[in-house]
């Protein structure tokens, strides 16, 4: 309506443009419908081919930097495949019947998980909740048989609605659901589905029994893939997990270290500084691992013997040296806030306590290392008491630096009167701040630094319990590379 | 062969009891192998009754700490149930055919989760990858049925084997995993069946109708049951998840601040100690809940409009609240290590900032509860600015009494000189220990209650995001009960 009046009228709408003109704007025309419908498409095509191409470059990233991932996807396939064998050769058909291999396709799918552990747990919970289920199933059926025509759909009924609901109850409870969650679901299942099917078929034991062969195959088929052909061990990403976590977290402590003492003048390219950054959110992975430790930890404790791993390994112990690296992490969390505090302590008393914080902290990184290498190569070290040894010697060194600074704090007034005082009078009048509050971000970052060391030794203590549980075996004395290199 | 011995000879075996005298230990005579059995079989028996026993108890404890987890459990009953009548009654189960009905069974109890939105992402999932896997099973067996019979089975062999193993690696990608894990699963089962039933059966059309008439079935009667009857709402549960803990974190650091500048000579009872300690174990509960918001954000996005919240609410906002909360958490564990410092600051010095450090946290919990207000209620806070206002001026008058301290660190050689550092040498030269070490916990400890309420204030960010998102409504003037009660 608008546009009609403007058009006629005459009006013509201007706007300036950079180089000094300006130009006419015009009205656009009505697209015809099936325009604008075509402009949808594309715009909802182009949508799509960003998004599928997208999901394709996290893909390929995915299969680039886990390439076992990879060959987990086709370790399924291959099983599938085998499965389906047992549908394509005749004699093999014949023998299983029809349901009963869609029995073993739906096996394998369904209990096919990331690691061994959790596949295992699958397949166990599985077989016994399905014998257990069966089991009680026949037995009710029976039971309803003989009570007589009009009784036995109510018994069965009655039974269904009871045991699914107390199954169903019972994946409330931590004991269930850590271990036996899958088993209460299928134990639900498959009792639901014989007593459904029972009251109708009279062939309840066939029922059972394919049912039986057709998990049994599927079982034996994916546990020898799963098993075989690259192997992913719950224990060993666990292990992994745990020792990678430590060198994070070792890595983490020195660059926030480094990061606050840094020489303000000293420059470092963006790589570097990217690198830097990354190695200093260490501390979050660890944070943030609770969840997988837990998970790893639980279907760790299915497996059997693999690599350097008993069957009974202290798989709960590894929780623990985790609970006491996420102790660490707090403390190095807390630290960062330090860093970014906009008050900065006098040169002098930074340069006071510098070195000896350096020391500190790179005796403690060596601790860290060294029990990261104690689990990684699951033998005793040599040197962890002196390594210890020595981070508690830093600890005392960095108390009597702090014992001696407090001649540092004395109030400007003061400072005339006394002619020691006058020789450190430059840290206290630097700037006109009161010294404390000046002071405190440093103070605090070495309290905390502290306190780090204090929370190492505990888990010192987790990996040491670790070592006695699994009885690591003593090193030979080949140590203290990188002791050496972290000193400063 | 000693035990004959020592018979033989007369000797026998003595212990001292605990009146004086001396009793004579018999050797255990040789039990039958029957009677051992017995016992151990005894042994095993009682076990297994203290093992049923604890599992009754904890059950129980479970049951009457949340009933409707009972409720839970006894509305998959109920919904097997009215699946199964399918099968009792006669006209329905002859439309569906038996299978159809054992696969709405099935359905039912794979699809039933412990929330409303984690079973309607199974739905959905379940769904989709049904029909999707079906179409694609469908069209790939009719291109197979038209190349031939040798090509059928390697055309049909090589497709399961390459979309199986195609979306079981899709399962790691971060994205596919968040949404739609199980979706990838039932594409992998329905295509595979598909394609492994087609190859024998020529009735493929009829085997997929089927199926997805009995998900249906099956699914329609689960989303009824568990949207109808006492439904649990995931978007619910983080919500409350969210508020309650921030309670727990006011709660934490509260106990904590309390705790440390308790008055030596007050005693409490120990059931007031217990709850004590609980309070003060708040601050775990938060840090241990990631896991829990994600899962549940992640089911809460699958949920319609339910209660005080829309389809489309911004639970993602949640998880950033739950961040800064456990930002705040860690400052609070690293505060809980100052409590159990040895050293004691001077009593002087703590007084000086005890009763400031109380009002700061005072304002930091009042603070942390009127966000839990806001967001338990979902309206937005009339007096938050005024609280924050009141903690930011806590944290500089924290700080004020801390510039205020440096007079009081003077070393006992300087005091002499100084009539005013007299006055206060009581406190320095109180013990032997020289004053920074002294007061280190206790600055640590200052320093951590100004960079919580620094955290704080990130909370109060994300909370004022949240309240913005959801547009929640502004609160009528009724405010401020919880902060006249909090101060001290």
């Amino acid at each position: 309506m608008s546009k009609e009046v403007a058009s006629s009228v005459g009006l013509e709408w201007r706007i300036n443009v950079s180089d000094g003109t300006s130009q006419v704007l015009k009205p656009t025309e009505c697209r015809p419908a099936l325009s604008k419908i075509w402009l949808w498409l594309k715009g909802l095509l182009g949508g799509l081919i960003v998004v599928v191409r997208r999901f394709l470059e996290t893909a390929w990233s995915i299969a680039v930097a886990e390439p076992r991932k990879v060959v987990h996807g086709l370790k399924l396939g291959l099983a599938i495949s085998l499965v389906s064998l047992l549908y394509y050769i005749g004699p093999l058909f014949k023998g299983f019947g029809g349901n009963a291999s869609l029995w073993a396709v739906m096996t394998v799918v369904v209990i096919y998980e990331s690691n061994v552990g959790a596949t295992l747990c699958k397949c166990i919970n599985r077989t016994a909740a399905t014998f257990l289920a069966g089991g009680l199933g026949l037995g009710i059926h029976w039971v309803a048989d003989h009570a007589g025509e009009k009784a036995e759909p109510v018994i069965l009924g009655i039974s269904v609605f009871l045991f699914a609901s107390a199954a169903t109850f019972s994946r409330f409870m931590p004991m269930v659901k850590a271990r036996f969650d899958y088993g209460a679901m299928i134990f639900v299942l498959t009792f639901s589905l014989i007593s459904v099917s029972g009251y109708r078929e009279e062939m309840l034991l066939k029922f059972a029994g394919s049912r039986l062969s057709s998990i049994a195959t599927g079982v034996s088929i994916c546990i020898l893939i799963i098993v075989l052909i690259c192997p992913i061990w719950a224990g060993s990403e666990l292990h992994r997990l745990i020792h990678q976590n430590m060198e994070k977290l070792a890595d983490s402590l020195d660059a926030c270290v480094a990061e606050y003492f840094k020489e303000d003048g000293k420059t470092t390219d963006s790589k570097e500084d990217q690198d830097y950054n990354k190695k200093m959110q260490g501390y979050k992975c660890v944070l943030n691992s609770k969840a997988a430790e837990e998970s790893l930890a639980n279907s760790a404790r299915w497996e059997p013997s693999h690599g350097m791993f008993n069957f009974g390994h202290p798989w709960k112990q590894y929780l623990k040296i985790g609970a006491s690296m996420r102790n660490c992490a707090c403390c190095i969390e807390t630290l960062t806030s330090c860093l970014s505090s906009e008050i900065q302590a006098p040169t002098c008393i930074r340069n006071h306590v510098r070195d000896v914080s350096i020391r500190l902290c790179s005796h403690s990184t060596s601790v860290l290392k060294e029990l990261a290498t104690t689990i990684k190569t699951m033998t005793k070290s040599s040197t962890i008491d002196i390594l210890v040894a020595e981070m508690n010697f830093a600890v005392q060194e960095l108390q009597n630096a702090l014992n001696s600074l407090p001649s540092q704090f004395i109030p400007p007034e003061l400072m005339t009167v006394e002619g020691s005082a006058d020789a450190k009078g430059e840290c206290a009048t630097e700037s006109g701040m009161p010294p404390l509050l000046e002071v405190l971000p440093l103070v605090t970052a070495v309290s905390l630094l502290i306190e780090i060391a204090v929370r190492i030794g505990g888990v010192v203590d987790a990996v040491e319990d670790l070592a006695s549980l699994a009885e690591f075996k003593p090193a030979r004395d080949h140590k203290r590379p990188q002791q050496d290199k972290t000193k400063p």
